[in-house]
């Protein structure tokens, strides 16, 4: 008996390192993401080349990280068929995990429309700020929703859930005048182009970043917020 | 003992059964979404504002169906423990809806241009016909997707993921077409984008239809060709 409770609690234990470990490779992805969303503006800013290339080519190390917890998962619900909360964890990784490496591909993008205005020989005019404030907005938007997933912070996921709608609003907003800017000078089409695709990547950042807030929720209170209202769930989830 | 051999003949059925109606589950939420991005380019090109708001409104049931087939998964996993190939397929469903539920919300931005498009009083230009080409491919890639889900088929999933790249420069073309009538006409700039938009929606969801096929890939080989040189897997596959 007594070696049979050891041996239970060597295995609980083993399991709840190889689960802190599942958590802690999605921040380390989480947190090169942030990295390459803050280079990706950075660059687009400085219209620099040599800056936006080092981003494009270290998208591979976010893609790696995706298969390698994805195997991680697949492996933890074969050999330890977690249960209830625990299992919960796992799916929730796995959804994470995929927004995070579409982060990383809008990041991406974002690094190739400074390379094109690079190439364009193009500045980015001061007229373009927005983006940079847009891109403080979804950036912020994700460093938070990784520091709600890393302490199970329900209200913080909740709050970052909301602050998409003024991700949205500061985008209609930007998009509205790039489109002004186009009318004006239709030489620059293609130039303002860029921008409004940028724009539009940090805007699907912020979807991102809301759908992993939402994992988050259903982590931590087992309920499906997606596609609700949110004020019936908060009010559920307070009560 | 001949009870129990019963028993668990009985309770391998009943897995079959929820397998089979996991699978059907999806190949319906699947079936809906076709119709979704066929009412959708349907849509914008009669400017139906009637027709798109009918696709705006039905995007709930799509919703629905992810919820749904998201807490069959996660029960099967809690009460089945499946292992082996069930388990890359339940892990395949969970993902592959989660593509699908995208493409809903894609097709649904495409009706909402349409709206855009019957609200400024504009007509569908024979000159954007290239979105009518776009919008036929992406929708054979999501049917064959499916279908290449439906039957297992390797091959088929592998041919979905390829035409992406057809997809992908077609996308290209209308664009640069698109951009070429924005400058000839910058009093039609906020028209054109909307067609833009719409490209733009399509394009995005090949890439959805792309992930799939790789889900596919990976439920039957076992294998996550995700982020791999296409020639290489298809060596590798095949030998």
């Amino acid at each position: 008996m007594m070696e049979n409770s050891n041996n239970s609690q060597h295995i609980s234990h083993k399991f709840d390192q190889e689960m802190e470990s599942l958590r802690n490779q999605v921040l380390k992805m989480g947190g090169l993401v942030e990295q390459q969303i803050a280079g990706a503006i950075e660059s687009l800013q400085s219209v620099n080349a040599a800056g936006a290339e080092e981003i494009i080519l270290r998208d591979h190390k976010v893609n790696a990280l995706e298969v390698t917890i994805d195997e991680s998962c697949t492996q933890i619900l074969a050999r330890r068929q977690p249960a209830a909360s625990d299992l919960r964890m796992v799916v929730a990784v796995i959804k994470t995990i995929t927004d995070l490496e579409r982060i990383g591909d809008e990041a991406e993008k974002i690094a190739k429309m400074a390379l094109n205005l690079a190439e364009d020989d193009a500045g980015f005019s001061s007229r373009y700020s927005g983006i940079t404030h847009l891109g403080d907005h979804v950036r912020q938007m994700v460093h938070d929703v990784l520091d709600a997933y890393a302490r199970q912070d329900v209200d913080a996921a909740i709050k970052v859930v909301r602050s998409d709608d003024k991700a949205d609003e500061e985008y209609q907003n930007l998009m509205r005048l790039l489109i002004t800017f186009m009318m004006e000078d239709p030489r620059r089409i293609s130039e303002v182009l860029d921008v409004v695709w940028a724009a539009r990547a940090l805007e699907r950042i912020g979807d991102h970043a809301k759908n992993i807030g939402e994992y988050v929720i259903y982590l931590v209170k087992g309920k499906d917020i997606r596609h609700l209202d949110l004020d019936e769930v908060e009010k559920d989830i307070l009560s």
